[in-house]
Formats: structure tokens, sequence, C-alpha cells
């Protein structure tokens, strides 16, 4: 028999074909704990897997991402065994890990299972855990493995392993009574998978085709430790309770109905107000930043997006042209519009321009209508007609850093105004060796502009992810990945060299030495859209914004009828000066109306006024979040919250504070 | 002979037909000075007419709105004489009067006139005038005037006596050379039109009919007096200069490109900021009146449209609908929203309402896109996409005349902030004998809501002319007429009553009884359109805005480069506080740097920075329409700004300034 030499953490063992790769790490010192397998050269394999090459090996741990994966993927294998337990003639298809846990998808036949069904299987699951059924792999040639899927009715599996090309090794894991298919590793034993759950059921076809038999998805999470998964848990239940469609609906902040359109909010007063006021601070914060606003049309004839490249390329995320016929004139063809850029690239061809005008700043936001399938609507997260805080400079090649630089730094100004630290930037790059003309072909200007985009996020000391061949055709960009209560990432803002626009729509400036040049164009939007930046605000906050994006900045609450006038008028005074104040003096009892303010619509100040308030010209001042009612004079109050909107306070939370 | 009693002032006398109705207001005592006709019994005669009847006369003065109708109507025919005696061939069509003057549509065969030709043609009019020739008036029957318009090859005088049915009369005026078919009254002799002004040439159809003939159009301008002339020709000069059109292109407010279509304008840097102001001032006066913003999509599924009755009845005014045809669905047709009204109606039915929320009050500037006539489009006067300060009450009866009153209140305070005072109220009403169905058939709603309107009105002490006929089908409203420069009247803001929509869209309200009711609905939108807003608000201004509303607010110019630091001082200092501000520090010559401030660009404030100004930290101001330079402390300077803008204070001008 051969002998293997393997190297780890400096030592080094010699051993042939009869070891397994855990012997060699046990020789070799490796800790025990949570070990669940082995990285040989790289690559991850089962513990149990005989030595048959030399190498570098490394022990893999449950505690970390490789092993977290490995768990997930047996869990898997865990639920299956589990069901085939029960439902003995169900056919497996495909069970894969995802983000948190895993799914299988399995065809039950006539009477698929439903969710009161997973306790049963969870059960059956911990009995197998505490069996701590050893998993062994096998493997078989392409025929060998479909003499023994074939005939077991196994259609899902057949139908796979006819894919795959002649000479294929197929490998089979087995735990006790249950055998599947599997290119592995997995873990040792099913002792390993005492931290999982089921979560819950869904429909999808076999392989994504809607032609197919539909299957059922059951997803499920699994962590190394049962503190991990109760943690997790915990996140999910916050999450639910943070979900931004549910309060929405409870802060009444938009609605959708089927007479005007799926996917087309209609934004309601208390959701309007808090449009308006990010609206308003992009406005001050573009102001400083030297932009100048414009306003440009919802449709436009067709010749702009063919000039823009947009049609055809990107029609189908566009919505179907209109046709406009009158008698003598040409037929129009208008298109809504799915982006601002083209008409922005109108305003900047309205008049000749100079090198002294540059960089031009141009902002708008602007509602753009996109083309999404109606099943992939949601909320306010997937829209058909959004509101995008959209951008464009115009500027020199030897501007474009510093410019690259200031929008990054509006992108920090009004994430750090918002308390928004979750979020990392991901660099997009072009890949060089992409032919298929995804990229334009122009390599020394893009090495340029991704040199410039670089020592820009360096310069400023930000931590960035860099990607090959995620950057848009005509450039490479910068996205803000904001991570939401799950953890999970979503792109909002958004900042993109272009040097292409020039080109395209022909856009030029004079320059100190009275010839024309092509400026370099970036598209930018810190806040992304309206409908997608609210969702994740809303979640942000849990719907406790602070004063100045609240709804209702004040509820006045007199705890008799009588201390009702001074309450009114301090709303007066309040409102006079553009707060939005209540009273709330109905005939609920004191402790429903304060309920109803601070639990159904989250006020961040509620002001209880009784006698001794109404005698003092005070207040006494409830703020979300904090347990501690103050009791001080009105004037003092009013100064007090008129700061607060003005600086844009986040708000303060005691420390036990849940929401 | 019969005689027939004429009574006047009093006085009356008996005269024969063989006096004129000049001789019984000569013998009755009338003034003779300026009298130009006789109205009998109301209605309209020569002087010279034979007494034919009893009756009461009046005396008609050229002074008068009646008298200057006939003197314009008098001047076609001196224009048609002396184009007769210069042109021969041509063939008069028609030639009435219009606001301020006149035309004559002519055709002049193969070589139609110019502008060029009119001097000569004013020239052959004085003479003419001169000669003082008497009109002689004329009758025949539908045959006799056949028979003397036939020959002479009149093809448009003979259609239109066609076109009379038998027995008609038909009367001609005769001036020395000159006769042509008119209904008359006319001026005695044509020495009463010695202020008449040819003005310009036009093209226009036979009747209107792009299939007939066209013709060349000239109009003129009449005036009782040469002093009532030129008041009239320096107004013209006047909107020349203040023509919004002309404004807009010199201040850069917007553009329309043929790539995105006719009727849509982007708007630039300045003009946005026009809107936004504006945008602003409305958001505060609403959020002070109780309003809550919403903001909606701008296309709908066609269902909306159907409900509300705008499908089919206003299709013609609306864009064509797309169609969106998705797998597996049904094909969705969307219309792009030509009123915001339904949208705020889902809006009211987002959830159930109580008498308690009412009034709700909502508002939004919505844009809106109106299929106009390629041909009809103007500038900014006539668009195809605007955006509408457009808001929409929900109240209980009882309470529909105080949100009446408030909303023309807000009207109000809106204009008065703005200097606007060239407007009037117009109540338009139902005409109850119309049977056409043009109105919603409910007498009692109608009448008590006319009844509301007025006494709101009334109440208010507000001018107001009523007009029957005019309301919409829906329920009477306010139109706020606004005069421009030139007198003429346009729409702007508007206040309607709407008892239809409740009934349409299923819109109640709990009740203190606990039993649904239905709302009453008020339209309302006290600046219009942006659009046509602006364009007013343009003239109405000469483009020399208020502070608070000028894209530019305050342009510094230092006298040499070495005071440019000072300036970017004062600059960055101004805008830190939001204002305007820019430096001028280029090297044209200071005078032009003055001129460009002042005349190209009509800021508000120029300061002036020199050797003194750095040493004492101070400015001097120039303001716009005031020869007056001041010195001040730069603080004072900024102090007296800020208030300005604030206040949002009107500009106040030298008595003999002149745009």
């Amino acid at each position: 028999m051969s002998e293997y030499i393997l190297k780890y953490n400096g030592g080094e063992v010699s051993l042939d074909s009869s070891s397994s790769l855990r012997d060699a790490l046990e020789k070799l010192g490796a800790p025990k704990a949570d070990l669940v397998a082995a990285r040989l050269n790289g690559k991850l394999f089962d513990l149990a897997s005989p030595v048959r090459e030399s190498g570098n090996i490394e022990a893999v741990f449950t505690t970390e991402k490789d092993g977290l994966e490995i768990i997930r993927h047996s869990a898997a294998h865990l639920m299956a065994q589990a069901i085939m337990r029960h439902y003995p003639r169900a056919r497996l298809a495909i069970g894969p890990t995802v983000e948190d846990g895993f799914y299988y998808d399995i065809d039950f036949g006539d009477t698929p299972i439903t969710t009161e069904d997973l306790p049963k299987i969870e059960k059956e699951m911990k009995q197998i855990v505490k069996q701590k059924l050893r998993l062994e792999r096998r493997e078989f040639t392409r025929e060998e493995a479909l003499a023994q899927w074939e005939p077991a009715g196994e259609i899902y599996k057949v139908e796979m392993i006819k894919d795959l090309p002649e000479g294929t090794i197929i490998s089979t894991y087995t735990q006790g009574d249950f055998t599947d298919m599997c290119r592995g590793p997995h873990v040792p034993h099913t002792g390993f998978l005492g931290a999982v759950k089921l979560m819950n059921i869904a429909g999808a076809y076999w392989r994504g085709d809607e032609k197919n038999q539909m299957l059922t998805r059951i997803y499920g999470t699994a962590w190394a430790t049962r503190e991990e998964l109760d943690a997790y848990l915990a996140r999910i239940e916050e999450a639910k309770k943070r979900d931004h469609r549910k309060l929405a609906k409870q802060l009444e902040m938009f609605t959708i109905v089927d007479s005007i359109g799926k996917g087309l909010p209609l934004w309601l007063p208390n959701g309007t107000v808090i449009r308006e006021e990010l609206e308003k601070l992009a406005k001050e914060k573009e102001f400083q930043y030297g932009y100048k606003r414009v306003a440009t049309p919802h449709i436009t004839h067709q010749e702009l997006f063919i000039q823009s490249g947009h049609l055809p390329h990107y029609k189908e995320s566009m919505f179907p042209p209109l046709t406009l016929e009158e008698e003598g004139e040409d037929a129009e063809v208008f298109y809504l519009k799915p982006m601002n850029c083209p008409f922005h690239h109108m305003i900047y061809l309205s008049r000749p321009r100079s090198y002294k005008e540059l960089p031009l700043r141009l902002t708008e936001y602007g509602q753009v209508y996109r083309y999404e399938k109606s099943g992939e609507l949601a909320g306010i997260l997937r829209v058909r007609g959004m509101c995008m805080n959209d951008g464009h400079l115009y500027c020199t090649e030897g501007q474009l850093k510093d410019e690259f630089k200031n929008v990054m730094q509006l992108h920090l100004d009004v994430y750090k105004i918002l308390g928004i630290k979750n979020y990392s930037m991901r660099l997009s790059l072009r890949d060089p060796n992409n032919e298929k003309g995804k990229f334009i072909n122009n390599p020394e200007l893009w090495a340029k502009a991704e040199r410039v985009c670089e020592e820009a996020l360096k310069e400023m000391h930000m931590d960035y992810t860099a990607v090959t061949g995620e950057a848009a055709f005509y450039g490479p960009k910068v996205d803000v990945q904001f991570r939401n209560v799950l953890g999970r990432e979503e792109t909002n803002g958004t900042n993109q060299v272009d040097f292409l626009a020039a080109e395209r729509f022909n856009l030029r400036y004079v320059g100190p030495d009275g010839e024309l040049h092509k400026p370099v164009v970036l598209h930018r939007a810190p806040l992304g859209t309206h409908e997608r930046f609210i969702a994740f605000v809303t979640e942000h906050f849990a719907g406790a914004f602070p004063t100045w994006l609240a709804p209702l900045q004040v509820m006045i609450i007199p705890v008799a009828s009588e201390f009702a006038d001074y309450a009114h008028k301090i709303q007066r005074e309040l409102f006079g000066e553009f707060v939005r104040a209540e009273v709330d003096d109905s005939s609920d009892t004191l402790n429903k109306r304060i309920r109803n303010a601070v639990t159904n619509w989250k006020v961040p100040n509620v002001l209880i006024i009784g006698e001794k308030e109404r005698n003092e010209q005070s207040v006494t001042l409830r703020r979300y979040g904090l347990q501690r009612q103050v009791g001080m004079p009105f004037a003092e109050f009013k100064a007090w919250l008129l700061n607060e909107i003005k600086t844009r306070a986040l708000p303060e939370r005691d420390e036990e504070y849940k929401i």
C-alpha cells in the first residue's frame, strides 16, 4: 500500500489508506472537541475517509462556517430519514442547505403533509439523534447507482443520475435504515445534530419548472449548539415583531388596492410623513453637497430609451409601451420610465457646458416604474412603482475621485443620522476575462475607474469586499449592503461610475483648452428607493421612529376631561411650530389611551396632563422606550422637543428595553 | 304715418319713422359727445335707424363696453375697405370682434399678404378715417342678397346667405366705395375709427375646418381714443417683456425635448427651486389648515377610472392605455392618471371611518397626465404632464360650509403671500333647465350645496360672479380667475363641491347615531398646477422673484480678485444657512458682472464687495428694483436676509421702477 505524507500545524505523519483522516488528525494532535470533518489540500472530506493523497490537512470544527454547513447538510438527511419512517412511500428529490438551515423537496404523492405533521417528524429526528447512528459513505458507478435506485421507484434520484456524464462516481451516505445519494461530506454520526428545528412548509416545483410535479418543501434550521439555535429562534421572533409589513399595517403607512394594481402602493398619511421627512433630509444633505434639484416626467418617447440602450436590453423589466395616435401626426410610442438617468442627461444637454460648471450634480426623487412578475411582488420590498433618491454627477476625469468620495461621505452622513451601523460596502469590478460583451470593452478606462474607486475607499478607511464580474456594464460600482434584523443582506445605496453615458448621449463640455471633452458620470442613490428604504428603516427602528421621523410626534393625554382645555392649548402651541401633536381626550380610560399611544402608535413622546401640570403650566413626559417619566415646565419641554427635531436626535432606550 | 312714443331719462317724445333714433335722443336731451349708437328696448341700433317702435331709448357712448364693441366691428369694415382698394380680387369671409379688437378672414387667392403689407393698408385706413365716410344701412331679402353677391364671385358671403333660413332679412353697410354684408350696428361715420392699429397675421381655415380653403386672418386692435390705444400698446410691450416663455428661457426654468415628448417639460434647477418653494409654501399652509399629505401612483388599472366615471366619459382627455400580459395571469390594462381624486377616495376607503375623524383633509402634489392635441400645446401653459396641488376633503353636511370657507381662506392666504390681487371668484352653478343630464339630478342637494357656496362667499365678503350652467356635473364650484398682464382671465385655483363621489365609491362614515352616512367631498387646488401657476407667477413678478422664491437669492461680486476670499467666506456662511448664494469672481468687468446678475438673472440681492467691505466685514447691498445701494455689516445683512426669506417678504420697488 502506498504511503502518504500528511502535514498539520508544523508536524507531519506518514500513513496508508488503511488509516482515516480522523486517524491522521489524531496522530497530528488536532483537538477532538467539535471536530466534524477534515480539509485536505483545501477540499472537504468525511473524518472517516481513508487517506488517499499527501498534502496539508486541517481540522474542521462545528464552530466554523464549513462545519456548520456540514451540520446543515446532514440535518437534511436526518429529516429525510425521519420522514421515510413515517411516510415510506414518499420520494425524495433534493435537500440542499440554505442560509441558516436546509430544506428537502419531497413528493408525498396525493396527500402532502402539513405543518401539523412537523412535531411528529421532529420527535422521530430526536430519537435518531439519540441513537448516534454513524453516517457511512459508499461509492458507485453511474450504472450501479441506477440499478440501486431505479427499482426502488426513486424517480427524482434516477433523473438526476441520468443527467450526470458517463463515468461519474456517485456516492451515498447510509445512517441506520436510511440511505441517501449525496456528495457529502457529512457529520460522523447523528449525535452531532441535536440543535435542529423544522420551521415551515412551502410548495416547490421539481427543478423550479411549473410544468413539473409540485413537491413539498420542508424548511429546517440547524446549528452547532442548542444555545445557537435558541439565539436564532429569538432573532426570528424579534424579526417577526419588526416585520415591516406587520408594522406598516399597524402604523397605517401604506395600502395596496386591487382596483389600482399590485405593487403600486398608495402612501397613507403616516407613511407619507416618513417619506417626506426622509426626502427633506436628502434635500438638505444634497444642498450641502452642492447638488441642484430637477424634476422630470414619468413617461417618454421610446427614442430616449433606445438612445440609452435600455431598449431592447432592459425591456423585460419595463412596462409595455402605450401608443398615441393623432390624426395628421406620427404615432407616438411612450414608455413609463424605469430609470431617471437619461432624463438627467437631457438636462445636462439643455445648453452647452463649460468646465467651469463641473462638477454638475443633479438630483431628483424620481418615481420610476418597473415590471416585476406579480408572483414576485412583496409589500413595499418588491414593487412595480418606486421613488428613487436618484442623482447624477457630471465631472472631469480629474474630479472623479473627489466626487466619488463626496458621494460616499454623503452616504455615511445619512446612515449616521439614522443610526444605521449594520452595513458594508461591496465594490463590484468587471471580470476582465468575460468575453461575452457584458462589460464595455475599454480596458484602459476600466482600469482607471476601478483604481479610482479602490483608492477612494482606501483613503476613506472604509472596509469593503471586492467582487469580480458584478460591475454594471458601463463601469465599476460600490453598493451599500444593509443587514436586516435576520442578518440578511440587501442593497440600499449605490454609487456607480459610468463612462458610457457621455458616448451614448454625446455629453460634452468645453475644457480650459477650448476643446470638447467627455464628462464622467456618477449614478448615485444613498437612500435607494423610498419603498425599500422605508421598509428597512421601519424594521431598524421596530416602528418606534425618532421624533423627527415619527408620523405622530407628541400625543397629549389629559387624565380627566377637566384638563382637556390645557391639553388643547399645549397642542395648539406645538402645532404652531409645525410639530405633529394630537390630543387624545376620548372617553377611553387613561391606561387604554396611554397603551394606544405607546403600543399601537409607538408615539415617541407622550404627555400626561393632570391637575398639577395644569396648575404649574408643566407636562409629564413619557418617552418611548424609557421607563422613567419626567415632569418639566411646558416651555422647557417645547424647547427640548424643537431641538430634538432640529438635530434629528436618535431615540434613547433603557438598557433593559425590549421591543 | 304711425307715431311712436320714446322715453329717456324721465322725458318722452312722440315721433314717426321719418325721424331717426339720433333725432329722438337729440330731442330728449342726450349728450352728443362720444355718442355712437342707440339702445331701444334693450336692443342696439344705428343712430341713423328710423324710429319704428315705441319704448325706452338709451344713448350708447364710445366710453362703454357696447360702444367699444361697435367701434371694433366698424374697424373690421374699415380694414376690409382699405384692403379691397389694394387687392380688388380679394374675397372677404368673416370679420368679427375679439378681446381688444377684431380680425377679418380674407382669401387673397394664390398670394396671401404678409405683415410687411400692413403699413400700406394702415395708411389707406387713415385716409378713409379722415374722409369721415357715412355708414349706410340697407336691407334685402335672401334672394335679393344672393342676386347682389353671387355675380360678384363673393363665394363666402354666398355660402353664408345660403345657410340662412328662407325669409331672413339681410342687411348691408356701405361706406363710400365699399359695401359689406353685416348685421350691425355700426359707427355713424369712419371718423370714429381714429384709434385703430393692425397687429399681426395668421392662417385660418374657412369655418375652422382643415378640409376647407386656408384664409389669411388679419388681427387689429381698436379703441375709442388715441390714449386708450397707446395704453394698450404699452401693455402689450410690458406683456412681451413679462412673457413667461421668454423669461423661462432666459432664467433657464424648464426645457422640452423631442426625444421625451411634446408637452412634457423637464424642470431645470432654477425652475425646480420655484416648484419646490411653492410646494413648501403649500405644505406649510396645508399643515396649518389640518391637511394630511399622501402619495399615490401615476398609473392604475382601468377599473378605478371605470368606477369613477372618467372612463369612458373623460377618455378623450386621457392617454391611451397600456396592456400588461403575463403568463398565467389576466391581462392588466393600465391608464396614466388624469386626476388624483379616485386615488384619494381609495385612501379614504383604506379603513372604516368614524364621524370623529371628519373632516378628513387629504392632499398631494400629484403629477397627472392628460392628452392634449399636439397643436394645442404651449410652453408650460398647456402641457400633457402637470403637477397638481390637489386636495380632497371629506366632511359631514353640517361641516360643509366651514370647510368650504376654510378652503377659500387658504386660497386667499396663498395669494396674499404672493402679492396677487388681480383675481376674481366665479361661482359656477347648474342650469336647472338643462335636461340633457349634464348635471346630476338631485335638485334638493344642488339647492343645498349652491346655498352653502353662496352663503360662504357672502359671509367672507368676497366679490364673485355667478355663472349658470358652468358647474361640474357633480356639484357647484368656485374657480379663481386670475387676470394676467394683458388683463386676460385664466383659471388657477378651484374649490368644488362633490356629492356624487360618496355614491360612486361607496364612501361612508359611522355617525354619532351608529349608522352609516355619506360624506360630502370637496376638490380643491389653490395653486392649480405647477405648470400654469409658475407661468403666471413668472409674469406676475416679471421674472424678478422675491428672495424666498428666487432660484439664486444672493450674488456676491468682488470688485477685484483680492476680495474674492472674503466674498467666498460670505458665500459659505450664507450657504450654511441654506441660502442660495453664489460668487461671481469671473474675469468679466465689474459692470458686466452686475449687469449679468441684475439683468440676466434678476437676482434679488447683489452684494458688492471691495476693500471697505472686507476691512469692515460689511457688504454693499444692491436690491433688484431699488436704485439706492446700502452698506451694512455682514451680520446685519444676514439677519435681515434670513428674516426676509422666513417671512416670505414681497419685493420692494422704487416708484419710478420699470421692468
